[in-house]
């Protein structure tokens, strides 16, 4: 069977690895696919899954994870169940400003700070009332190309100490280097960074959130937090979640390099791509920033007809450039720089631009 | 890579299609599990696997699907988008309490009617109050092997016009006969009666409940009706869904006989199973009304030392046999008879029980 593109950019659902096919047929051979979600072989793989994970993405002690069905599954459950009154939210994107309304329409005392696409953050200038209880980043704006980069996260940690700090990580844990410890709570999707099919979210968090969790006592939900944490606690999910999916990233995470490393690597193909990329006119990075640039999600910005063109040539080679979102949808491509993809479909991507 | 059960009777997730582990390599091998959910190839999958799902079911004009995470998912999206006031529950064991449950913590009027696993219910002779917008019913409730049969629900078609009618149909839709004309609205699982991985949940529902959904016009959660029927329309979903589970479906459907076939099918292998089982004194079913039996999960109750035997017994032959649930978690056994169970495997089932 042919594959219906030689390289597929689109920043989510992206490029697999190679491997995930071949883990699948094991998957199903062994029968794991028709175990029941509340067996013990279930809950052995749910407590040796998270323990590959936390290490991969060197979390400290007294962070937790739970399965959810997705990252806006991760809004509501924080608006709802972790959110007594009022958040506060940062965001340059169109992810960031979804994750604010979420959060407004079941807390309608929400507060935004919109900021533009070619602002670094300054946590210690910010004017954030006490009062609002989380603080709301999008460490990765899928959108825009643009991400707050790990050291800022951490002047927020050090800035409000007494606040929460929730990360949407959606497009970007797995392949940028993080320090979980810079927030209370994260999460992200597996078919992003982690190069795996799409229809599973991934939410860590803290201690301090469990507790914050049991304050407010909110519990009227199927996804409300306390249950959802209750379950994870047993090594269960509180819904029938996707197994294979959990499979999946056990199994690749068995063979994936620390995220340090691997970040470290995205990192350094991010930056020759936005190297190799100056030498086009006819486009450029959203953010003219470039401290912004995001290391996962390339994003370039063009006349209308040029970018349309570029959509449709792209595909006539085989190649899928991930569409403009939001403000950006008709002048705009994307570029996904996960990790899974390799550098030989990195070197079909040049060798169309070079010869368009 | 050797399977875990020769046999696995878990009343889901269950057994899978022999075919679903080729159809899953496929789905790989063509890259459309790197597909974005919001492309019009993603839009066509979902098209025609709507297709293809209604014509299986014999689905009549006016009915949608949509794609959910669980049907969990579903209780929480009837009561929060669906009923404005209150919800009438007709249930005799677990998953139909907690569906209550999950109704009452958001639409506090909720009311319930248990019965007994005995009890073949007569509509005509209920004493509903008219001002419940919608009643609520487990055709096939899990935990105890007993179905409210195909007949009984069209009589409540019939006797309650001017309610809304919801069918939890999460281990019986796709094999049994069921008119979807005798309800509103359905829910199901992909993993119990398709015979296909977890972590997918389908939701049918009439035009007469989205005009219900506009007029309460509930907008605020990432699981609102409006919000996930809005997606459905443009062959989409409101969050990133199992891809691969809708592929697996699609293809699954294409070499499916029509489920009123399959179904009979399946009536008559559970007719033979009952009547087998009906030599063994050490054990009944839980339902002592036979016109109760459900077709597609099986439930029998004994003394606790001789279950526990007997689960212990079936492991050793290598046979998964579903533990109790609930009110009857340590004194029954269940046995899926989903129609993805091969005929072979009911023998190894039916010569574990000659010889124990």
């Amino acid at each position: 069977m042919e594959a219906l593109f030689k390289a597929n950019f689109y920043p989510g659902p992206s490029r697999l690895y190679d491997e995930v096919a071949g883990f699948a047929a094991d998957g199903f051979a062994k029968g794991l696919l028709s175990l029941n979600h509340r067996s013990s072989i279930f809950q052995e793989l749910h407590r040796l899954t998270t323990e590959k994970l936390f290490s991969f993405l060197n979390v400290p002690e007294g962070y937790h994870l739970a399965f959810v069905s997705s990252a806006t599954e991760c809004w509501e459950i924080i608006a709802q169940s972790l959110i007594e009154k009022r958040s506060f939210h940062l965001y340059n994107g169109d992810f960031g400003q979804k994750w604010f309304q979420f959060s407004q329409n079941l807390k309608p005392e929400a507060e935004a700070h919109p900021f533009s696409v070619d602002t670094l953050l300054k946590p210690e200038l910010l004017d954030i009332a006490l009062d609002n209880e989380w603080i709301c980043l999008t460490q990765n704006e899928t959108s825009n190309g643009t991400q707050v980069h790990d050291e800022v996260l951490g002047a927020f940690r050090k800035a409000f100490i007494d606040q929460f700090i929730a990360i949407d990580a959606t497009s970007s844990l797995g392949g940028i280097q993080l320090h979980i410890a810079h927030a209370d709570l994260w999460f992200a999707s597996v078919q992003k960074c982690f190069g795996l099919p799409s229809g599973l979210g991934l939410l860590i968090y803290s201690d301090a959130v469990i507790q914050k969790a049991e304050e407010i006592g909110e519990n009227k939900h199927y996804n409300s937090f306390l249950r959802v944490h209750e379950n994870a606690v047993h090594n269960q999910t509180h819904y029938t979640p996707n197994i294979l999916d959990i499979y999946l990233l056990y199994r690749i995470l068995e063979i994936l390099p620390n995220v340090d490393e691997l970040g470290q690597k995205n990192h350094t193909r991010a930056q020759h791509l936005y190297q190799y990329f100056q030498g086009y006119s006819e486009f450029q990075p959203i953010t003219q920033n470039n401290y912004c640039y995001s290391d996962t999600v390339l994003a370039f910005t063009g006349e209308e007809f040029f970018i349309e063109e570029l959509h449709q040539n792209a595909i006539k080679h085989g190649i899928l450039l991930g569409k403009g979102y939001g403000n950006w949808k008709n002048n705009s491509f994307r570029i996904a720089n996960f990790p899974a993809i390799p550098n030989t479909e990195i070197d079909e991507l040049v060798n169309f631009f070079d010869k368009f």
